[in-house]
């Protein structure tokens, strides 16, 4: 294992009801505003559920946080919360929602222009924030990540803040779910974990299990959540394993990649593509161009979590592969650019701009605008 | 999944070079005593590693506090810190060191005697305690609890306390350890698990493949340590199992038994036994007496840990638990009563202190005097 440093300060509040207890977990001289997405949350019980809870409290009400949250909005939420005096945050919805908050939460604290602390990378020293998630997918409830978006400029950076000091998860809020947002949520619970999983073999015999178990996890529910997405017991298994799947506790000693979602994150900034969406496309030819590099671990993904074992190591690795396009396909997503109805124009914009930028991704540092023409290439 | 509620607020410390740390990582204005249990740790470098991490530091030192640790020598340790005005603990040692810490933790900020606390069985008040790990076992570096006995009434209790600010792990403090230490801390890793995985099914997908993941860790580095306990990935897979085994990370929306644990305890107090010992001989025998309430969870146990999936259930169940007491045979520990060297007698002084007690123990809290009667002649 590396030599590693692992602390969460987030308090998880998981299961029926416990929206009920935003009363007593939010302290009572706190100064909050509460910030949604859009209705969403009106027509499924959850604002409701809120009002009720934060009765005879003292808060106001931000909404409007999009999907991919972007500067533009979040810095009218950070002018209202400074001049209101905020001093405590509850996010309620999905990940998008709560990156957003994070910002908000460093940026009322801070001095510095929203974006700009977006470009400095992090900033711990926000007001304290907390959620209440609708959407299992990002994993941002339980870590310190946001992803911000700039409409201005089609950018799209990840920026690290607080912790949330507790998210409520209640896995019936998922019941109402578009079937295209679970599919994205189910999606990105899978990339998180390939990004933590799919680096040097032999590191951690713990982690390599613990990060195939949710592999397994999500393959097995997926077909019953198309089934029925109103069983408590699966929607649990999809809640809990999104939030597992990125909360450092599969990280611990291990090397990660995060390659494919920088080339993701550029698809979504130049044509909306829900996340999610993107990572399906983009983790297959990730995993095809990287093979050499990839190949051991790659084998022990193909034949731990999907059975394949046989054949020869190129055939094995092509099988693997293909499966894990077809488990995308399961979904209803898309797996190639073309199907995604994106055009290949997209491939030069974004090597382009790694080039420019210089960056270096992935676990090796070998994913630049040229290793990305490969990868997006092989998307077609 | 059963609604929970989870924070961990220690700080894991992770790594080769990492005690080096402590002067940064213990707050400066501390009044700090460190606390040991015999002399292994002058043995093995690691005294002389917190010696130069703590140099110029203000600390004094607290020696002896046993195997199972005795309210009677951690009382010496409560008076000495209250008559110093300690306020801040560094445990070095294995789990009898850092349970002890927790009482004189809770201890030295209150006036209720120590005894007393561990009856009232928990206090959350104390001062802040760390720990610098030198034996994998009990997972007590990264938990809140903690077990204290009591020589004068050969009684044992557990009791919770602070968790550790952080602790600090570095697997090449384990080489030097002796044989039976890892085999016993080995079991103390398998039964934790145990504890949290062999209860009702179906509760969660997720924490079912973690603690299968944490077993076929355990099972894999066995052998692995017995022929060279200095390789480091392999004794940091044996460390990192132990803390992950009783952190909460595997327990967090299931039910638990502790039955083992609670009839383990018994057979420590009464003859010494060392706990991961004692384990290896309950287990089995719990496993086998209570077959029919646990069938479906060993049946899954035995499928995935063991590979054993074929023939009629109760052969198939006879054969796990013949696989189990097999790998503790493997470790170099006793599986029976007999092999142990313990008479039958404590079989009755056990049951009459549980009937007497009235306690019903484990998750169908069905492990009352008479049950545990049962399964202690199955230890025979």
């Amino acid at each position: 294992m590396q030599n590693f440093t692992y602390q969460n300060p987030t308090r998880l509040v998981f299961g029926r009801g416990q929206i009920a207890k935003l009363a007593k977990l939010i302290p009572a001289d706190a100064k909050l505003m509460v910030t949604f997405g859009g209705g969403s949350v009106r027509r499924n019980g959850v604002y409701d559920q809120v009002k009720a809870a934060l009765e005879g409290r003292d808060y106001i009400e931000f909404w409007g946080i999009e999907p991919n949250p972007r500067v533009e909005t979040l810095r009218k939420a950070i002018e209202q919360g400074k001049a209101s005096g905020i001093n405590y945050l509850l996010a309620v919805g999905g990940g998008s929602v709560i990156d957003g908050t994070k910002l908000i939460s460093a940026a009322i604290a801070s001095d510095i222009d929203a974006w700009d602390l977006v470009l400095k990378g992090s900033d711990r020293g926000g007001i304290p924030l907390a959620a209440v998630l609708t959407i299992p997918a990002t994993g941002s409830e339980m870590n310190s990540g946001a992803v911000i978006s700039r409409e201005e400029t089609h950018e799209k950076f990840p920026f690290y803040g607080r912790y949330p000091e507790f998210s409520i998860l209640d896995p019936e809020v998922t019941y109402s779910l578009p079937d295209y947002q679970i599919a994205c949520g189910l999606s990105d619970i899978f990339v998180h974990v390939m990004e933590q999983y799919l680096t040097t073999p032999d590191q951690s015999r713990v982690m390599d299990r613990w990060a195939e178990g949710i592999l397994q996890t999500v393959i097995e529910i997926a077909p019953m959540i198309r089934a029925n997405k109103t069983d408590y017991r699966t929607m649990s298994d999809f809640m809990f394993s999104a939030t597992m799947a990125l909360n450092g506790y599969i990280a611990q000693g291990v090397t990660e990649d995060w390659a494919t979602h920088m080339i993701g994150h550029e698809l979504t900034a130049l044509t909306g593509m829900t996340h999610g969406a993107s990572l399906a496309i983009v983790l297959p030819a990730t995993m095809s161009v990287l093979r050499e590099q990839k190949r051991d671990k790659i084998l022990q993904y193909g034949a731990r979590v999907w059975g394949i074992d046989g054949g020869s190591l190129d055939s094995r690795i092509e099988q693997i592969i293909s499966r894990t396009r077809e488990f995308f396909h399961s979904l209803g997503l898309a797996v190639t650019l073309t199907e995604a109805g994106v055009g290949a124009e997209v491939i030069d914009t974004i090597a382009e701009r790694f080039n420019r930028t210089g960056v270096h991704h992935g676990e090796a540092a070998n994913v630049d605008g040229e290793m990305t023409r490969k990868i997006l290439t092989e998307c077609l």
